[in-house]
């Protein structure tokens, strides 16, 4: 077995049919839902859900839009973040996170360079794992292409629609500070893209989203914000980004 | 007949069965569209078509979203702006709009006080216009409430979402210029919105667009913002707007 494979350490099937199986890939846990209805789609378009870390935290809100996903027609992965659930954490992004913090509470800017800890390490290593794990991926059964990414670390998502050829359309969710770097590569991204921004995001600055947002490259490129804070996307929101993928996958 | 009455000066059946009535109420010109099918719901939900100014110039645009409108189960109706189409001009409003041109030309700010001269007496005029109208279009047969605003001028729209009680949801169009106080009135506006913002927007103000979403009272408001100028709304926002109106007044 090549280091690169799937291993899977779990199968559950549904109420609604749809198959999750665990797996590691590499070492790093994942999670993939594909329809579990024979016959399954030739070749079902993947949908990466990017979250902020900690899939079992995350995973109800993963869940729940991995369904809405399959439902329509798409298959959806995970896979966990460097520094988070299991995986060994890293110091420094721990010294840079309470940092962050300390600056929100404070009421004062967050300086560049506390980002740039925090962030850039975490950007450089996560893309090349999720780069491998579309190569797993793709090559289990019924899974093709096209390949969307839908959510955050908004900057794992910006490097990955740069530098990443399959990913042919993103959902991008401004929920986290972004290095300046990431901003000058946003102006290399080309596919289309729905940027999700939460208005009053008690976490996150909303200028330097509206900044990523002008810079990104694609010529289709749309901005959804709404009231909330961080957590409080409304379900429509949802449905919105079903559409848009349908829109540009199949 | 009281003043008020709609005065019926056309009408036409559309291929899909929508049935177009030109009318004119007080002397000022609008169009109403509904279902032509039998039997016609007992009381549709109204859409008020905001536009810029010049019903002929506006009206493939107009009929286009009118017909959506119906498709989705609405009535749809417009009226002629003061100063535009066959109405008498303002002398006034045409010194206004040509400063702000050059200002804007030139790559100048554009003066508060020139925003004021062409768009407050606009609004203290159309105004009380939409809500005679309402009146009016409220007794036709078949066409019932709730009532939601769609489009521009985004001021128009904000001043009527505010003093307007039988407004249950509004779709601005962010694309002119918004004079400081309408701003300070957005902050008593409460019914759901959706914004939409052309990003790239030639003849607008980006910053004062965000900064009257922000300023916007309501709890539920959502901002759309879109590549492509002031005239490049993509196709798939006019779906969207059926879907929030879909949602607020049905």
């Amino acid at each position: 077995m090549r280091p690169t494979d799937l291993l899977h350490t779990s199968e559950q099937r549904h109420d609604d049919g749809v198959l999750e199986r665990g797996f590691t890939l590499d070492g790093i846990p994942g999670i993939l839902w594909t329809s579990g209805s024979a016959p399954a789609p030739a070749s079902a378009p993947l949908i990466l859900l990017g979250h902020p870390g900690d899939l079992r935290r995350m995973y109800p809100r993963l869940a729940g839009r991995a369904r809405e996903a399959v439902a329509a027609g798409f298959a959806a992965a995970t896979i966990e973040l460097p520094g988070s659930g299991d995986r060994p954490r890293s110091a420094e992004a721990d010294r840079a996170r309470a940092e962050l913090r300390r600056a929100v509470e404070a009421g004062e800017p967050v300086p560049d360079e506390v980002v740039d800890r925090l962030v850039l390490p975490l950007v450089e290593q996560a893309v090349p794992e999720w780069q491998a794990a579309l190569d797993a991926l793709l090559a289990v059964p019924g899974i093709g292409g096209p390949v969307g990414f839908s959510g955050g670390v908004i900057s794992v998502g910006v490097r990955l629609a740069a530098v990443e050829p399959r990913v042919a359309a993103a959902v991008l969710f401004a929920g986290s500070y972004v290095p300046r770097a990431v901003v000058e590569e946003a102006r290399r991204v080309a596919v289309p893209l729905l940027v999700l921004l939460q208005w009053d995001d008690e976490g996150n600055d909303r200028q330097q989203a509206l900044d990523l947002f002008d810079a990104l490259g694609s010529k289709e490129k749309t901005l959804h914000a709404n009231l909330g804070g961080h957590t409080g996307v409304p379900a429509f929101e949802g449905e919105d980004v079903t559409r848009f993928f349908v829109r540009h996958l199949t």
